[in-house]
């Protein structure tokens, strides 16, 4: 299992991912830029835009390497050396209210010392949260986590609701979903194959839950009221990523390359001045449970 | 010249502000909120949403004081103690895409140690560069600091030119204007009097110029094409403000009123990926002014 063959996988979970999006989206066609880093690497950033379904979308693969600076060796807590870092992520912003947002990455890292890790996750962002998708969404995943090890699913939820979480607004980003970092041997009790085995699941479970939830939402009725609602959401999801995404701040402060870093935006956001909605409302049910703690299974 | 003096007249400014802004709008009025902090103080927040010119702004005004945590007082660098903060802080959205957006800030700062500061700036964020309205705009902030010092005016230019810089978009905020932080008798050599008299100044001036280029631009026929543009220039607003914005990270991390802080984002934005321009373009013409160290005046 080298970090190449890794990163191979990696780069084929994104051409299988880009596929069955293209092809569940019925117009929109992913545009791609191989991007060269100068100091090691680079990747492919995929995005799609104004499609049938979705309305933004990014679908981005990278292999980095080279030295590790002094700043970011201290901000990770590792030992100063050449590093390896390879991963998918992924953003899909919908144009339809009732299609939720979806977030996912599966990542590996290895310093020239031998120390690595996996990490990655996939949370769901609903305008308005459906209790059956919500519901749907998590035993999804319990199921992915239930094959590799019991604890998994309980652990790496709670991980999720800690880590979407936008303390300015006392809200999750949404309806969180699973999220894990720097698993190997030590702190998963498990060997690198095992959790290989575990990230690469998590990576494929990707495409059949969410062009399940394009296929049954794309096609709904909605009004202007609940169009604006997904842009004040979007907002959100906006300050999330900008103020407090670790990945989204490391790669501002690292200089790396800013249309990839920050496809996960989508194209229109909105912001109102202290919006409120009726206590009945559709809105007020989604707010009342973007909070940590929900057991949707 | 005391601390409540110094409030109460940023609290006639901004009262004097919203006036000569409703009346240049001529249809928007300021909804205002009063607001109270636990810990002491309180202030109010006024927003004008979907008038005939502006089309989302904010115009605050703020008093607040007690202890200030040890975490503060370390990022602040000053001593422990009760502090007293007081301050007006302006963004104007409009609707077209030629008017441009403008901010403007002064305040005031001061320790139960007798240690205390003022600071403040305006600066301006035109969709599409004019450089008669830039130079016009530079020249009457020159104006304003030359009556107080002749060395203001290019030491505080040029500091707006490092503070409203983005990084990773290599590009200023805008077409910069002045920034000041911290001047008292030791750093400015000026007597407290003399700079309140500045400041004030500066805060007087705002109204003048912006409601001049309201009515200058505010008719202007745009296209598509150019609200296309504006939303993606106030994309980059709102990255600056939430990524780097010290004002608005102290606010999200201190536990700030959030509707207040964030009233300077705008009803809407928008994000592209990799959008490009005609080398001959307006938007390319902007683009390349976007940089520290243009001489408008």
């Amino acid at each position: 299992m080298t970090k190449e063959n890794i990163a191979q996988l990696f780069q084929e979970l994104q051409s299988d991912i880009i596929a069955d999006l293209e092809k569940t989206d019925g117009l929109g066609v992913f545009i791609s830029d191989n991007w060269v880093r100068a100091e090691g690497g680079g990747g492919k950033t995929c995005v799609i835009q104004n499609g049938n379904i979705i309305e933004k979308g990014g679908v981005n693969f990278s292999a980095v390497f080279g030295p590790l600076s002094n700043e970011v060796s201290t901000m990770m807590q590792v030992a100063p050396g050449d590093f390896y870092a390879t991963g998918v992520s992924i953003v899909i912003h919908p144009h339809n209210p009732f299609v939720p947002i979806i977030h996912m990455n599966v990542r590996y890292f290895e310093m020239s010392s031998g120390e690595y890790w996996f990490g990655g996750g996939i949370d769901l962002t609903p305008h308005y949260i459906q209790e059956t998708q919500a519901q749907a969404f998590h035993k999804h995943l319990k199921n992915v986590c239930d094959k590799h090890d019991p604890k998994f699913y309980s652990q790496y939820k709670e991980w999720a609701d800690r880590y979407f979480f936008i303390p300015h607004r006392n809200e999750t980003r949404g309806i969180g979903g699973i999220f894990f970092d720097r698993l190997n041997e030590k702190s998963a009790g498990k060997s690198k194959e095992e959790i290989h085995a575990f990230v690469m699941d998590v990576g494929r479970s990707f495409a059949p839950i969410y062009t399940q939830f394009m296929r049954d939402n794309y096609n709904k009725q909605f009004t202007e009221a609940h169009k604006r609602w997904q842009l004040l959401r979007r907002g959100r999801y906006v300050e999330f990523n900008l103020v407090y995404d670790k990945g989204t701040r490391f790669g501002l402060e690292t200089g790396g390359r800013i249309e990839s870093i920050l496809m996960s935006l989508p194209q229109f956001a909105s912001w109102e001045y202290a919006v409120e909605f009726d206590e009945e409302s559709a809105e007020a049910h989604t707010l009342s449970l973007l909070k940590k703690g929900v057991d949707w299974v």
